[in-house]
């Protein structure tokens, strides 16, 4: 607990400029940490697209043992505003039986779970049951672009035959799960300005077009009364979800796996609070500036407004086609008065994986030893890129997580529950143990190319 | 020039508290400046509601002059944000004929040409030939709540024939101009928000009612797609303007009295630019904060929006009527997961005035002097809270200005015209004459109560 609040006090926002040397710091020490517990080759690669660098390790060598990537990531969400935490977003204090920081549970307190199974498998038996590649990035909340495109450009440090993706939560303390569906994401900011800069609104107030106005316009446009989205052709590739399936996730629901404190009785009337959040998408206005309110209010018309979406898909929804549809969607509202610059963000396919072969039933046997109970199959409203672009390329995501639902990840007071953490370790020091036994048969595949003598 | 810079300097920004001091810095700085200058009785007087001081002080008493208050204010605008200006905001550097600074002509370039003129007759006639009342207030910007106050609690501070109003623009440099109306304002400021604090966009959109998005359709319904302001009654009282009057604008604009490049075509389709800015309410959004934008983004749902309105009045709206009409509006937006917060800002009447008598008369002399020209009647777009306040208190207001429609006030590099500074100096030497001279007569109230021996 001691290491890991020292790699939670590491402010390495990847969204924040402001934070690059954190960042950076934070991937060194991850570095000096793997090689310390025994992992061989630990180093920075660096992305084609220049940000922070992704952390890689090798487990020694097992000829005929499966190989496994562990993904984390060790960039954190801004701990902005700072007024809604109880202690600095990076001080890693405990408070009760919770590590309290921005990071501990999304995602270092998940990655550094795995990271002590392994020190102890390595100094204990010194050896690994898979041939096991660490991949930690450093951009996953700003949509991971520099691992896609490592991905795509060096696609040989990534093959294996699973990889265990530990960035989720489960359904309660009591309740592990393995999820088997994440939402996809199309993010973007628009920016609509005036050519002339802050006008007296007295005096210019009703001769000229407002950006705020028209920001609030174009956002509030984009969805109708009853809560759909507007955008055309949207719910278009939707798919219909079965009874039996929706009556597993009101399982998951009663069990404490929905939104809880993120249910306020708002969206979609058809569909439970946990539908609405997994197999619907979603649209969210995350931010929006324009002008001056409070005590720097002034009695102008702004220069500019900007507004900030995040668009959450279902399958089969695709990320380019509604990136395109939401950039014209924008685009309508320019006037001779009013320029609308449309900036696309991150953006990740929907995903639902087979919860099938040998991987999962390895990690569903690692949940139930540690927790004394079988994992139950969820489905995420979150996104996580990467395991969509591994699934593209044949290796098969685990997404095995130990975050809890009120972990308050993204928000302010995110915190460990560290009885959890204790199991999350057990539950790892089974996983390596489950993959490697007995699968040499089914997992013929050679150990990465540039692993080999 | 070099005394009205060391004004300038002062950042004296009413509406944010942290130049709290500077403001109170303003106003000792004018009341040492005015008992300098010969003006007696140079002191601060506080308001009813604790902000800023009003700085008062009197010329020497001429028994058969008329009363006169002389009117202006040395709070200014937000300077923020920074980079639209070429200087520091608050330099008061001379760029060729301009000095340039924010307030350096709202307002205090155009008190200051009235302070120099009377400077120039104390130090040269030794009198001045009204019963002057000097009346500068230190929150104009935000409203007058306190000169508001201290009108309604001690009326005899205010008691006059006429009070001189210098805080507008002429039509051009060689055009000056009388202004007749004045627009109302309604302020205020809404925040809507969520009992919980920011939640994962991914985990919990679809959900969660989303602030920033309600905020949007907050703003996006007062107006309809023609521009109009929906607010149930918000035209019933607004008063057709004659086809002379609006062939009069008509001329004002055509002479450069329109909102120049405050116009981009925007507005309401039947009504020229100066007519949308002059005879017809507007509606601005001045600002809008919710979530993060740009470096600071993050995948959350906002705790919290803030909107900021700026609704400008025509008569005969009603200031309190509307309020509380926007008030409602605002309220309908609550749901069980949302809060509106209503907080009411400034609101002032809308204001016509008579354009004949003695005081307006000899204001059109001294122009004439100055200009070698009568001035043009032209109605403000903007409000000046403390004419209807007067006007109601049988105080003629004469808003004789010497600002120029480019001269940036409110927005980045404003600057003050010195070639029209001079004129603004001579118009003031000839004004007091003017209303001083062979109008005892028809002001035959006595002095200010309290400056009788």
């Amino acid at each position: 607990v001691r290491t890991l609040a020292e790699l939670v006090r590491f402010p390495s926002v990847s969204a924040q400029p402001a934070h690059r040397q954190d960042v950076g710091a934070c991937a060194a020490w991850l570095v000096r940490h793997l090689a310390r517990i025994g992992l061989v080759r630990a180093r920075l690669v660096p992305t084609p697209t220049g940000g922070p660098p992704v952390v890689i390790a090798d487990g020694p060598r097992g000829a005929d043992a499966p190989r496994v990537l562990l993904y984390g990531h060790y960039d954190v969400q801004p701990a902005d505003p700072r007024d809604g935490w109880s202690d600095p977003p990076f001080a890693a204090v405990i408070r009760g039986d919770e590590l309290r920081g921005r990071g501990a549970s999304d995602d270092k307190g998940q990655l550094f779970a795995h990271l002590a199974a392994i020190e102890s498998w390595l100094a204990t038996e010194g050896r690994l049951p898979v041939n096991l590649r660490c991949v930690f990035e450093g951009e996953e909340e700003i949509g991971s672009p520099g691992l896609l495109a490592l991905l795509r450009t060096n696609p040989d440090l990534f093959a294996a035959e699973a990889a265990i993706i530990s960035d989720m939560p489960m359904v309660g303390p009591d309740r592990p799960a393995l999820t088997y569906a994440v939402r996809g994401l199309v993010g973007a900011e628009v920016t609509i300005s005036r050519a002339t800069g802050e006008l007296h609104a007295g005096l210019h107030g009703g001769a000229v077009a407002d950006p705020v106005l028209a920001a609030c316009r174009m956002a509030a446009a984009l969805r109708d009364p009853d809560g759909r989205i507007t955008l055309p052709e949207f719910y278009a590739r939707v798919k219909a979800v079965g009874p039996a399936e929706r009556a597993a996730l009101a399982q998951v629901a009663r069990l404490g796996g929905g939104p809880g404190s993120g249910d306020d009785g708002a969206g979609e009337p058809s569909f439970t609070a946990l539908e609405r959040t997994t197999i619907r998408p979603a649209l969210t206005i995350t931010g929006i500036a324009g002008g001056s309110v409070g005590a720097d209010g002034k009695a102008a018309i702004a220069r500019a407004a900007t507004l900030r979406f995040d668009l959450r898909l279902v399958p089969d929804q695709e990320p380019r086609t509604i990136m395109r549809s939401l950039a014209r969607h924008c685009a309508a509202f320019a006037t001779p008065g009013l320029r609308v610059r449309f900036v696309p963000g991150a953006a990740a396919a929907p995903l639902v994986l087979s919860r099938e072969g040998a991987a999962l039933a390895a990690a569903g046997r690692a949940y139930t030893r540690a927790f004394g109970r079988a994992p139950l199959w969820r489905r995420s409203s979150g996104t996580v890129p990467v395991a969509a672009a591994l699934h593209d390329r044949g290796v098969t995501p685990v997404l095995a997580g130990f975050a809890l639902p009120d972990d308050h990840i993204h928000g302010p007071d995110e915190r460990l529950h560290l009885p959890t953490f204790f199991r999350a370790i057990e539950t790892s020091l089974a996983l390596w143990e489950e993959l490697g036994a007995g699968h040499a048969a089914t997992w013929q595949a050679p150990p990465p190319a540039e692993a080999r003598p």
